[in-house]
């Protein structure tokens, strides 16, 4: 037997010594970790996956620590991936910031993990998915996805979820950066954490204006729940699990989960072709020479076909 | 001098019949037409495109009607390039539904023109910014990018305009579709149309509302104004050409513009280096070959992996 063969066995018989060292081989990329999930993926695909994002300093890690403990009540087994592109961490560390998770840190039913990206092609938004169906073949049947800032890459990242909890807080009005990326597009459940500070009910009500905007709930769309907690004391912990848990009732109906996983799928597999495709022909996709050439786009002393043809030559 | 040859100092000598074929060749794909459009290269980048997109019905032809008249009135030329992508039509040909910009159909200061995709190289997403090229290049110095839909292909599109216009009307709860493509997110100006209707005050409070969530004008970021019209007779227009001269007037302080427009070249030269790679690899990025290959992730049959192996093959 491989050593592949070995790990694969590993992850399946939920070994925390298995997984921890194939994350660590799907963070770094390369052939060894593709293979090994492939051999588990026919495994995968029986977890539900929650999404948790929200600007730094909303509270998403103490709700999530929240929400451990609230599924560990049920008895069942629960795995998060904390998703870090800027982390210089590598290879399993428990990052500093994690600390408010640590009340589970010796419970052999959570499972808890930061993600940087180490070399992998394409980068977090292919490693993550690579990352959640270990988790899942080992028999985890909840995943949490938090992403650590609201950057581009961890919205697409969190998007990528059964049901995305995007979390604000009252009189949240710092999101320029986070409206830019998109997160209020993805919530399938809002929370506005720390509810207990001025500004909740407009916050609530400027909420439930957008929903009505974007015709939330409408033509049996879903309409996302606005959920209030304070996750320092654990209050509202109870309604976002209810709400998680309507939320995945939901896409259990009609063809919801279907078409949402249809879409994921073809995205992802788009994303792996574009990897390799960029990855066997050398293209500089960015850095300083691709940064260049933008620059000379935009002098327009060169045009952008001309400028593909020289990252292609 | 080559055909070619003749057809770029037609555009530069802002001859209707030269622009009108070119565009049929930036349409069409081809090398031919990325030659001429790298000629005028040099000559474009003066234009500022107005990006004009809402749900069907919303009643932005006839706001661009109105736009046209006001930006007529002032003298300038203006140049329309209407996006869609499910459009039959092709070569030049003006949309049945494009009845309400017939006002200006005999201007000589007016070009008005449809864009289907018809075989270029990624699509509208890359045969737009050519379009508007062209145009820009004949020295039309106000672009309106009017989008068809709210679909995925239009959005993307819409969001590369200098300033973008989101319309709405009052009790728009029909947003389903578009709030996936995440039309809320891009708008640079608001403008609800049919202001006579009922539920102005509430939709205009739900968007007000939205705004605050996101932290719009914190931080030196941009606001965008609500504009009430109701384009059928004429009411809000110059409120909504206001608006967008303030907005370009806020791009050309600080580096807002140039960061855009930087961003914006990034992407573009991505996707011409992604349509290059895909084209020159033969790989079925999308179709029945494709589609199946989904299909089969998803009942777990073979991993996305082996499926881009297959692909690539």
């Amino acid at each position: 037997m491989t050593d592949a063969g070995a790990l694969v066995d590993g992850v399946l018989g939920a070994d925390r010594g298995a997984i921890a060292r194939l994350l660590t081989l799907v963070e770094q990329g390369g052939p060894e970790a593709v293979a090994a999930v492939a051999r588990l993926y026919p495994e995968s695909g029986k977890a539900h996956v929650v999404g948790m994002t929200g600007a730094p300093g909303a509270g998403k890690s103490t709700l999530t620590n929240r929400l451990i403990g609230r599924i560990r009540a049920t008895g069942d087994r629960v795995g998060v991936l904390a998703i870090d592109p800027s982390s210089p961490f590598t290879g399993g560390a428990i990052l500093g910031d994690r600390v408010r998770m640590q009340d589970h840190a010796v419970d052999p039913g959570v499972f808890i993990r930061s993600m940087a990206t180490r070399g992998h092609l394409g980068g977090l938004a292919l490693a993550a998915p690579q990352a959640l169906r270990v988790l899942d073949a080992a028999g985890i049947p909840w995943l949490i996805l938090e992403t650590v800032g609201v950057g581009q890459v961890e919205v697409e990242v969190a998007a990528t979820a059964d049901t995305v909890v995007v979390v604000l807080n009252p009189g949240w009005g710092d999101g320029v950066q986070a409206n830019k990326a998109g997160i209020l597009e993805i919530a399938d459940v809002f929370v506005v954490n720390k509810a207990d500070r001025d500004g909740l009910r407009q916050t609530v009500a400027d909420l439930e204006g957008m929903l009505a905007l974007a015709g939330a709930g409408r033509d049996g769309s879903w309409r996302p729940p606005i959920v209030e907690t304070v996750a320092s004391r654990g209050e509202g912990t109870d309604e976002l699990w209810s709400a998680i848990l309507g939320h995945r009732d939901w896409l259990a109906t009609d063809d919801h989960a279907h078409d949402r996983r249809t879409a994921r799928i073809a995205a992802e597999l788009r994303a792996i072709v574009v990897a390799r495709l960029v990855a066997g022909s050398g293209v500089a996709y960015d850095g300083p020479e691709f940064d260049a050439l933008v620059d000379r786009i935009e002098a327009r002393t060169l045009d952008p076909y001309a400028a593909a043809d020289e990252l292609l030559a």
